[in-house]
């Protein structure tokens, strides 16, 4: 997995700066070769991405939304990798909250934005297993929160 | 843990075919010994279990949605040990969503019906630790959606 | 790490007994050195912490009531380390549900009161990954559940 930066430039994709929490915790933490990362907000260079699905976002716009908490996940990886992707030996599991009405129930095409994305840029390595559930409300607002447990190398 | 099968047959539980995902992800993965199972939600042979926890569902039928997505927990472990049971430790972790009203507070004895079937069926390395929460909605309109936590000889 | 109860005892906190299951599931589960707690709600000397942010319950109360959970959280932790909290490494992972309404996005300011506690008690080893997340509702009509991911010496 020494290609990761070269399939990011490829598929036209840039890694945001890895988020700072704004609180007390810390944006991960690895115990034995298990890499835990905190929840990412959907938030993109033009900022927060926000909305509630059933409401006043579409599946596609949050499957945007959910990608970019998949790129925040990869940069946080790759900040705990000191910056070398070839530390990073697979994606294991993901948790993706989408923000939606009771009545919404496509929370798993809104989460393929995060695990397409992740299996286009790593290959077999990010093939993950997954839940993909409704949330009454995410922080500030946001579409989506996604949170994941890598392994390391 | 070899008389799992016996167990499961004393008990006239039939595991389902280890549902496939429907979309970029994986139905489990392993890391050291830890296996991660992605959330099954609830589907029997008359196919998906629907409904929300208090408004269309009572407590008895949210539990056999529950212990639903615990025979399909099953049989994802079973299909990552290769059909061998007895390379199964113990579940570990199970986080049990409930699709529910805002006002229903009884979301722990709905997915009883998941823990007191891997009780049942595992004796002591049926018992795990556990989180049950409510979701605004669930994948499809399921009544319940469960991922666990297993642990692997 | 020996010194835990100590600045539990200058920051004026007592932790309660560690409460038990009222289901057929266990508190706590360790696999390897990683120790996974039960979702623990709301509760304080006073009995159950209740109410839904959004509604009837502000922040600061919100995070009250996610600090008693931290509590639990330690106590669970002290419990399954046989009294002795210098078999405690580190808190891992946070996952924090706050029983809100659709509209609430402060989940975040309620959990800090959980992850403020954890670092002033275990100082550095208190520092988390964390998810914070709504909960269309919680048992029995908490205002906040936590679980956690603790790494044992």
């Amino acid at each position: 997995m020494t290609d990761i930066d070269a399939r990011l430039a490829e598929l036209g994709l840039t890694l945001p700066d890895a988020p700072a929490p704004a609180a007390n915790y810390v944006p991960y933490v690895q115990s034995g070769n298990m890499l835990f990362v905190s929840g990412q907000i959907s938030q993109g260079p033009d900022g927060l991405m926000l909305g509630k699905l059933g409401a006043d976002l579409d599946v596609e716009a949050g499957a945007k939304a959910a990608a970019a908490c998949a790129l925040s996940l990869l940069a946080q990886a790759r900040a705990a990798c000191g910056g070398d992707f070839s530390k990073l030996k697979r994606v294991v599991k993901l948790t993706g909250f989408v923000n939606s009405t009771p009545e919404f129930t496509d929370q798993p095409k809104v989460i393929n934005g995060a695990s397409d994305l992740l299996v286009a840029v790593l290959g077999d390595a990010g093939r993950h297993s997954r839940s993909a559930v409704s949330a009454a409300a995410l922080p500030l607002g946001v579409a989506v929160e996604i949170e994941a447990i890598f392994e390391l190398a």
